[in-house]
Parts: C-alpha cells; structure tokens; sequence
C-alpha cells in the first residue's frame, strides 16, 4: 500500500487576498510543503536528493478547489504518490479544514541533474517513492 | 474570433526559488495578471466586476511546464477566453520567452456575489467575455 | 514583565531564491505568523480583532539579515511587544535556526477601524498587548 | 548628482490580503524590481554581477507605509543609491500612485562572493552604483 503523510499548519495572513480568502497560487506552495514532508518521511529528504546532484522538477500541475480556505483556518494536507517510472513521478495532494475537503492537486514531475536534463532516479529515491 | 491580450514583463528575482528559476507557483500569479490585462481591454476591469458586488473565483488551474523561465527574462504572456456560460468560463494562457514556448495555463472560474454563492454574470460581462 | 511566544517551522522551497537562500521578503511574511501565534496566546487572535471591526495596519518595517536560512532549516522565531499605546503599538521578533540569531526585526502598527481610519483600540486589546 | 530611475507597474490581485489593500511584504518585492531597473539602467544588469560571482545580498530592509497600495493602481516607484563604499551600499526607494507618495523604503547591501564571504565589489560595479 502507498504511503501518505499528513502536514498540519495554519494559513498565513499574507496568503490571503482581497476576496477574503486564500489566494489560489498558495496552494502549489502547500503541496510543495507537504511533498518535503512526505520525502523526510519516506527516507529521502529533498535536501539530499539536490545535494546529491538531482532535481525534481515540475512539468504539470492541476488543482481543483472546492471550498476556500481563510486566515488562520487550522488545515491538513495529505500526500502521497499516484505513479512512479525511472525518470517520472506523480503526486495527489488533498486539503482538508476538519473533515471538508477544500481543494485536491496534483503534480507531475521529471528528474533532471543540476544541469536540468533529464536524468534516472537513484535506485534509492525510486525506492521510496514507491517504484 | 476570440480577443487574445498580450502582457509583457520581466521575471523578478523574488519569483525564483533555489533551482535558480522561476518558482512554478509564480506561474498562476503571472495568469492573473494576463487576465486583469485582458480584462481591462475587453471593457470590464476586474476592479468594477468586484465594485459591482461579483467575484470570478478559481474553481479549477492547471499548469503545463515546457522550459523554465529565469531571473530577467523578458517575457510575454497571452490570455484568451475558450468557453462561457452564464455562470462559468475557462481562461488560456502562453507564456513565451522570445518564441519559445514556456508554459500553457488553463483557469476554470465560477462567478459569485460577494457571499461567494454561485451567480449569473451581468450581461456585459457576459458578452465581454465572448458568451 | 513581557509576554514572549515561540514559533516553529521549516523553511519552504517556495521561500528560497536564486542565490539558494531564503528570500528576504520572506522574513516579513514570518513575523505576521509570528504575531498571529503572539496574539492567540495572549487571548486576542487577530481574527477576533478583525471581526470586531478593527485592524492593525503596518506603518513601518524593519529587518537585520545577519545569516541566511535556507530550504528545510527548522526555525524558530521569538515574538513580543515592545510599545503600547492607545493607538498604536511595536512589535519585535528574532529568528534563530538552533542558537544562532538569523535575523531581527521590528513593526510598528496603527490600530483603524474597517475604513482605514485611526481609531483607540479597544481594551482588552490594549491590555493583552501589555498596554 | 545620483541617478535616480523609475519603474512603472500596476498592483496584482495575488499582492493584495484580506484588508482589501497591497500586502506589506510586497513592498520589499517591488523595490527589488526597481533595483534591477536601476542597475539596469547604470550598465550593470544584477544578473551580470552574478554571472561574474557576486552576489548583492541584504543585510538590512526597512519600510514606512504611508498610504495603502489597492489593486490595479498604477503605482511609480523611483530607485537611487544614497551611499556606496567598497562591499555596501544603500538603495532608497519612493513609491507614488500619482503625486502621492505611498510608501519610502531603504536597503542596506553587503557584496559577497559566491561563497557568501563579504567581497570589494569589482570597480565597475562600484563607478555605476555613484561610488
């Protein structure tokens, strides 16, 4: 069974605007925020993977938002891999306040090696992916 | 035929992130601006659709990444309208470097009143818009 | 004596910029978090403050970058009043990773009511600020 | 007499919170455009002092807000340098919607190598910054 993390946090009140609610760009930041998270938690800190000579770039992104969320709503996002090959991956996101979903994402993303080609997962970040 | 509305800009250092290009959530923040420029042109600025007690929410954003954009580049941004009813439409985006193609956008918007319940635009709006 | 509250929390991706640091408009944008978690404790979330009809409006801003945080640090930042009047207060905040002070800052903030206007704030506003 | 360079923008809905005006740290983001414009404008684009490997980094950041930016205005923001020696300067930041002056700021650098050790700024660099 594929792994899922959960990360609790608040939203910020400079990720509101001036419809009241938070602004959609910050959404792709909490993903990002949940998929450090997940990394740390599978064994594999985003950290490393760069200080090893590797990025995982975005190529694709989607969210679908279904409820707003506001200042200081207290929120949890949880992440985990839909599809894993050698050089791509797949990450399914899901926010909640309580019980209500407010929005669901989704990234694509591509290996690359700091000279930003495409490149193979190391056999260990495959791993903990789930590949 | 369709209006199409052209934005251009620099990237700003800030919108960076440590890979040394453009953070991939700047991207939606780039369309919104494509989409108060388009909507200035067509005769119905953002700022009096909310002076007239509406909001054009996001229920819906997705994001293709071909080629990064990086700190000074000079960019250029195209925004049109794909479809309208009478209470959705669904905005597309080209981000270019030059003609080079960066990123295609898509936004999926809902109008509401400003209790954020579901509404049918006003007619200039509407017809604004293309519907 | 002075309230003190602690924040803690990681550095985002999304919070780092070219030169592979934190960017510095960041720090602001942690301060507010920081005054948010100060006034929750001290019994006056600003999301009540808000709800009564007033705001606390920056009116001026000050950072000391001493070292750069980076992606995934664990931070924590310190925050408390250092002035209190009728109408206004100062609040000071320091940033560590471990032991090491990171940064310092300083707002200075203009109580009004929800037409921007100065106005006294209201007592037990002033009296949990330490007023 | 310092040259003194002005940038033209308008204010982004994704820069606004939920007090309906421009968030307060968006003004540190502004200012770090019309750097760019500025050191543009002198002969020494900052991605060329990069390229060379330096950095400009800050050490120090502060900011009266007088007026509150909203969005969509047409705001104007003059950029000059108030001091210079031979690792720091100060830049100094006027920002108008109009006649009206919204906001002053000022930023404090240290130049560094690309290891971030404090370096002489090359003699170039220092001429075009008035040093």
């Amino acid at each position: 069974m594929k792994h899922v993390t959960h990360t609790y946090f608040r939203a910020r009140y400079a990720e509101t605007d001036a419809m009241g609610v938070v602004h959609h760009a910050t959404y792709p930041v909490w993903f990002e925020m949940g998929r450090s998270d997940f990394m740390r938690e599978v064994g594999v800190p985003y950290t490393e993977v760069e200080a090893r000579g590797y990025y995982l770039m975005l190529s694709g992104l989607s969210v679908r938002y279904r409820s707003a969320a506001r200042y200081d709503d207290q929120l949890s996002l949880s992440t985990r891999v839909s599809e894993v090959r050698s050089r791509t991956c797949v990450i399914l996101y899901e926010l909640r306040r309580g019980a209500q979903l407010l929005a669901t994402g989704e990234t694509q993303h591509i290996c690359t090696d700091s000279g930003y080609r495409p490149a193979r997962m190391p056999a260990d970040l495959l791993a903990a992916l789930g590949g």
